[in-house]
C-alpha cells in the first residue's frame, strides 16, 4: 500500500495521485471512459467492474500517436455531445499518454470544461504524463503544440496494468523515470541503478519517487513559467527526433532517451557534466534497451526545427541541462556553433 | 474619460477594461491581430497605427457566425505556427463577439496558452462578450459548446468603432445591455429607458454600467458554478432559436431578445413578473427595433433542444428568470407542462 500524493498549492484543482490497486469508484453522474482499441481489449472490463455511475459508456479510438490530433479530439467531443454529457459529467482516461493527453484536452473543451480522471496503463503515463495537467494534441508543426493546462480530479496508478505492457513500452517509461533522477536526485538515480523493476515493490517505489518529484515541481510552477521546464530534460532534442521520424520510428520515451544523449553531450561540451557521469547515464539507458544513437541527416535542418520547441521564446532556444547527476541548469545563451558542433556527433555517417 | 474597470478577485489573470479612446500600445513581442474581412476594411489601419511591436502581422478570417467553428480556429492556429509565434507572443482580437471568442479560444490553445487583448468593435462585444473570459466556437450541437475559460490581458473599448456599425447590429447589442438591467439593476433600467444612445456620453455611461455589472459577476464566479449563470437571461431559449434557424436569421442579440420575451412569458406564468413589467421590457425591445416574436414550428422539438444548453445538468433544465425588473432567480424545477404551455404562445400560427 503506497501513500496517496496530494497536489494542491498553486493548482486551481486539487487532486490525489493514488499508487495502489485500482479502487472502487462510485459516481452520481454520467461517465464516459475514453480508451483505445488495444487497451480496451486488455483492461476495459477490469475498469468497468470498479465503476458505478448513473450512466456509463465507452469511447474507443484507434491506437497510436498518429491519432493524437485535433480531428480525433473533435470526434470524441461529437460522441460526448451525442450522449448528451452535461457539465457535471466525467471522463475517465484509460490508457497511455496519448489517451490521457487527449482525454484531458477533450474534458477541458467540452462545454468549457468538465471533470476527468486519469487511469494510466503504461509506465510512461504512470510516472509522468498522467500527473501535472498538461493536455493536448500534435499537429504537423510538432508535438503537443495545441492544448491546455487542465488538471484531472484524480490519478489512479495500478501497476497491474503494466503486466500486459510490451517490453519496449516499459523501457520507454524508464526514460522518463531516469529523467527525474538526473535532474533532481542523485540518491534516486543510484537507487534506480540497482533496482529490479520486475519486482513490484521496487517498481512502485520508483514510480512513487518520480510522481513525488513531478508533483513538487508542478506545485511550484503549474504553467511552466520557470522550474517546470526542467521536466523537459531530453525533450527539446527528442521532439525534433520524433518530428523528423513522423512519430513512427520511436516511442516517445525512446526519443527522450536519444534527446538525453544529445543534451548530455552538450553538457559535457559545456563542462557541466563529466564524461564519466554521462557514461553512467548512457549505461543505464543501454541496460534498459533504450536507443542511444540517432542518424541526423542535416544538422542545419535539425537545428532549425529546435525553434518549434514551446520553450523557445523571442528567437532564443532554451536548453535544460544536467549539472552532473542530480542537478539541473536552464540556459538560453548557448552559441549556435556549439549546439551544431554537438549535433555533428550524431550525423548519419557516425551510425 | 471613463475610469478603467479592474478585474481581479477570483480571476487567475487580472486585467483592465478601459472604456475610452484606443490607447497607444507598445509590445516587446510578436503580435498577431485577428480580424475579419469586414472589420479589417473599416478599422485595421486605425488599430495598426496604435501598435508598436517587434513583429506585427494580421490574420483575416471570413465574416459571420457560421465561421465560428473549430475548423476556423485550426486555420488561425496554423497561421500562427507558420509565423512561429512563441509563448510570449500576443494576439489582438479586433472585431465583434465571434472574433473575440475565437481569438481568445485560439490564444488559450496555442502552445497551451498565450496572451491576448480584446479590441471589441461591436456594441454587443463591448458590453458583454469581450469581458469575462468565455471563449469558444459553435458546432452542429449548439452554440459555444466547445471552448475554454480564458481571460484576456486587457480589454480596450472605444465607441468610435460603433460609428460604422450597422443599425441592426447596434440594436443587437442593446439586447445584452437590457439583460444586465433587468437582472440586476432597476435604476439602470430606468436610465436606459430614457437614454439617447446617439449621444456619446449616454452611450458610454450605458456601456460602463453594463461592464461594471458583468465584471462584478465574473469576479464572484468565473467558471459559472453559480451567479454567473444569471448572465444567460434570455439565452436558454435564444440559443435554441439560433440553432433552429442555423444562426442565419437572427443576430445573437436578436435571438436573445426573443429569448427574453420567452423567459419573461414564463416569469409572468410563474407570477415572478407582472404583465406590466413584462410590457415595459417588451416596449424597450420594440423601441430598439429588436424582434419580439418567433414562430415555433414544433413545441416538443423546441423543448428537447433546450437540453443542449450548457446549464442543463442531470437531465434538468435550468432557467434564469427575472424577478420583476432588477432581480433574478435560478430555477431547475419547472414542470415540462408549464414550459410547453409558454412555448405554445409562440407557435407558428400565432405569428
Amino acid at each position: 500500500m503506497i501513500v496517496p500524493i496530494h497536489l494542491e498549492n498553486s493548482l486551481a484543482v486539487k487532486y490525489d495521485v493514488v499508487i495502489d490497486a485500482l479502487p472502487e469508484m462510485t459516481f452520481n453522474r454520467k461517465v464516459a471512459i475514453v480508451t483505445n482499441t488495444t487497451v480496451s481489449a486488455l483492461h476495459l472490463e477490469t475498469l468497468k467492474l470498479k465503476i458505478k455511475a448513473d450512466e456509463l459508456f465507452v469511447v474507443t479510438i484507434a491506437d497510436g500517436e498518429e491519432y493524437k490530433t485535433l480531428e480525433t479530439v473533435e470526434s470524441i467531443l461529437n460522441e460526448l455531445f451525442e450522449h448528451k454529457l452535461d457539465r457535471k459529467s466525467l471522463l475517465i482516461a484509460l490508457g497511455g499518454g496519448v489517451i490521457g493527453d487527449m482525454t484531458g484536452f477533450t474534458a477541458s473543451l467540452y462545454q468549457r470544461g468538465i471533470g476527468f480522471v486519469q487511469v494510466p496503463t503504461t509506465l510512461l503515463s504512470q510516472v509522468d504524463a498522467s500527473v501535472g495537467g498538461k493536455t493536448g494534441v500534435n499537429n504537423k508543426y510538432g508535438k503537443n503544440l495545441i492544448g491546455a493546462f487542465y488538471q484531472p480530479e484524480a490519478v489512479y496508478i495500478d501497476t497491474q496494468f503494466l503486466k500486459t505492457l510490451p517490453e519496449r513500452e516499459f523501457s520507454a517509461g524508464i526514460a522518463e523515470i531516469i529523467k527525474m533522477a538526473v535532474m533532481f536526485d542523485r540518491e534516486y538515480f543510484d537507487y534506480l541503478n540497482q533496482a529490479d523493476f520486475s519486482n513490484k515493490e521496487d517498481l512502485e517505489k520508483a514510480i512513487q519517487r518520480s510522481v513525488e518529484l513531478k508533483a513538487e515541481v508542478v506545485n511550484l510552477d503549474e504553467k511552466e513559467s520557470g522550474i517546470r521546464a526542467v521536466l523537459n530534460y531530453g525533450h527539446t532534442f527528442g521532439h525534433v527526433v520524433e518530428n523528423e521520424t513522423n512519430y513512427k520510428t520511436y516511442l516517445h520515451g525512446e526519443a527522450v532517451a536519444i534527446g538525453i544523449m544529445m543534451i548530455n553531450a552538450l553538457a559535457v561540451e559545456l563542462a557541466l557534466m563529466s564524461q564519466a557521469e554521462m557514461d553512467l547515464v548512457t549505461a543505464f539507458l543501454v541496460k534498459h534497451n533504450l536507443p542511444i544513437t540517432y542518424a541526423i541527416k542535416d544538422v542545419d535542418s535539425f537545428y532549425d526545427k529546435l525553434f518549434l520547441d514551446k520553450k523557445a521564446a523571442n528567437n532564443k532556444l532554451k536548453f535544460i541541462l544536467p549539472q552532473g547527476i542530480g542537478g539541473h541548469l536552464i540556459r538560453d545563451d548557448i552559441e549556435e556553433s556549439v549546439i551544431k558542433k554537438v549535433l555533428e556527433q550524431f550525423l548519419e555517417k557516425e551510425i
